[in-house]
């Protein structure tokens, strides 16, 4: 018997029928005994229309009335299971944000959870009442009523569960877990049983939108065991946890990719004290968020070549500015690609042990993959190679690391 | 400068387009210098679709989660107007019934107001703001949303504007006022610039569904002046306000008719105390409520006839009870018409006026209709006759009371 918070995002309760899905899956768990809080958001679509609504009123909308429209998607999706549960004969009660009193502070459109009241929760699973509330909203000290941001229910279920120190928050979504790499990508792609929460906030950073980053970090933060799973399927979906001592753990558990990195270069930039400063300080004045950045001297010594990535719906306006800046400089040239992207080797395992990277770096000469650039943290490796060579890079190195196989116990 | 409640229905907020036109009225008003708080109910056709969705789910719905599922339709519609006010420059400020803190009791789906906390409303006024606020719905003690039943966006906007002590309370709808009787039935008819509370609840509960019979009764029991008026035509509308002293008052308001009414009969009764219990306890019984009632004792004196009226969804029931009752009672005969239809004379005058009923039999006479039932109260006449003389009796009324003019002042 144990306390679960469970979410269920807008594909998973985008129609009645689906609705009906949720409620079996949940009376599963009440029937073994559990406790369940459930969190859901607005119905698939709900969302943008009640958006539209509002920029065809008035655009854009004023944030706290845009709050008190679109927190209305939710609210109908408590209701609606609810009644579901309680046609099945489990008993229910819904919550908006405003009801269980999720404080959040006012940045309307954006809010962030300050506290949350758990007390009528309580009192309701100790009545053995399912509890549902709506995810992605709350209310601010005034009563205002405020959203978290797109995405946010993962955070409110994740802040529940740390709220009421439950067993598991469980996130349900369209696929049964996290996969070693984009199994479109790569067929042998396998599953994950487990993840850690900071390989998971590597592998999500780097694109693999199974989970909102910020809920990931709360529930790193709260020590809140995480497990990703399917709304359609059966399974045991991923658990995300902490590493734990003496588990054999794999060298590596995935490799993320990115496609929308665009490559900047500025070459034969004199090189002296505050010159990378001089550089990135006008991308991000012109608010251009910069991925990896890498610097070398060049032979001589007196000039430097820097290189950095940036979104490549950035690519035109970072150009523009290093184009400004290089002539303020006196750096010989600048130089772009959007035809770039980014590959990362993700786990905690490579901490102890050496030789990850030139494994990883022979797998992709062995191909005849050219590395652009190359980053690396305590967790991961990246390199940045023709976006031609993309498939090929990540099925070698999934290859070489035998990512097909579950690792020894 | 005035503080007026305004209240606007659903069809009054059914588009985008008409929610701007409804922030084109207020801000007319804003504009010489009058203090206004607006409610508005939900979308045209919103409620239902709610509702709908709600029985593909559980039938009947949990009435606490459909009070939570349909409060959204109003939440919708007050953060659309506030946007629509917002862009043409006049801070307005939404509130749902939790948010005002419009307490009622727990009845779900038909709750009463018990208390409306004025505080954050008179801040925003003060401060310049329209204050938009959810109409139909409010919180129990415990925050559980709660409605008021259909049509309870009138009794919200009335309850504020008791609790705010307002200048005028006025309700928005498709027709320009309340009219001496059904235009459509005789095109004379004409608009009233002012009518008493008794007369417009007369009015009202005989099918005139301008209003709402409780904000009626809400109004006169708080003494707020109640102006009904076109959300789509100018107009002054109509006043509906106590009778005041030394007012020249018509001898008749209006003329209001039922279609509904079906007759039934029992005839040859034995005589004896309680028989009209008797007859009519098993009615009520089966859950059928009686409108008219008229008792004759026969020639004889020693049985009794009674006829009453039910509405005619009703009809084949009380036939049925009516006639195990007769046997029981050893009554001669039982009797039902399904044909008839009741009009009624409307008017505070005619308590001081002796022989409006004598004018009112005769001009019936004189087109050949005959009287089926008479009943009389201190501001009404009600006669029920045969369905086929509904148009004919009640032109003949609106002539021979002159309606059609104006009193003289």
């Amino acid at each position: 018997m144990a306390l679960i918070v469970q979410k269920y995002g807008g594909t998973s309760v985008g129609s009645a029928e689906r609705i009906e899905n949720v409620a079996n899956k949940v009376a599963a768990f009440r029937d073994r005994g559990d406790d369940v809080v459930v969190v859901v958001s607005a119905m698939s679509g709900e969302t943008n229309r009640l958006i539209d609504l509002a920029k065809s009123i008035q655009s854009p909308p004023d944030p706290r009335e845009l709050d008190a429209l679109i927190a209305t998607g939710e609210q109908v999706t408590i209701a609606l299971l609810s009644m579901a549960l309680k046609k099945r004969g489990y008993d229910a009660r819904s919550y908006t944000g405003g009801q269980v009193r999720i404080l959040t502070d006012s940045s309307f459109n954006k809010a962030r959870i300050l506290a949350i009241d758990e007390k009528n929760m309580r009192t309701d699973l100790a009545a053995g009442r399912v509890v549902v509330v709506a995810g992605f909203q709350g209310v601010d000290e005034h009563s205002n009523i405020t959203t978290l941001g797109r995405g946010g229910s993962d955070t409110t279920g994740v802040a529940l569960a740390a709220a009421l120190k439950a067993d598991e928050c469980q996130i349900y979504t369209d696929v049964d877990g996290v996969y070693t790499t984009d199994p479109r990508v790569v067929p042998e792609a396998r599953r994950l049983d487990r993840i850690t929460f900071e390989e998971m906030l590597e592998m999500a950073s780097l694109g693999s939108k199974v989970l909102q980053i910020r809920s990931v970090e709360f529930a790193g933060k709260y020590n809140v065991p995480l497990r990703v799973l399917s709304s359609f399927q059966g399974g045991p979906g991923t658990l995300i946890t902490y590493e734990e001592e003496g588990m054999e753990e794999a060298l590596i558990s995935g490799i993320a990719f990115n496609r929308d990195e665009a490559q900047l270069t500025i070459q034969g930039v004199p090189d002296q004290p505050g010159v990378a400063y001089r550089i990135l300080g006008p991308i991000g004045a012109a608010n251009i968020e910069v991925d990896m950045i890498v610097q070398n001297t060049s032979a001589d010594g007196s000039t430097t070549d820097l290189t950095f990535t940036v979104h490549r719906n950035d690519f035109d306006k970072a150009l523009s500015v290093l184009k400004d800046v290089a002539a303020e400089l006196g750096a010989r040239e600048v130089k772009g690609d959007t035809k770039t992207v980014k590959i990362s080797l993700v786990g905690v395992g490579m901490r102890s042990h050496a030789g990850i990277a030139s494994t990883m770096f022979e797998a992709l000469a062995k191909e005849g993959i050219n590395i652009r650039m190359i980053s690396t943290s305590e967790i991961k490796i990246s390199v940045v190679i023709e976006e031609k060579y993309l498939e090929l890079g990540v099925r070698a190195l999934h290859s070489v690391f035998k990512l097909d196989q579950a690792p020894a116990a």
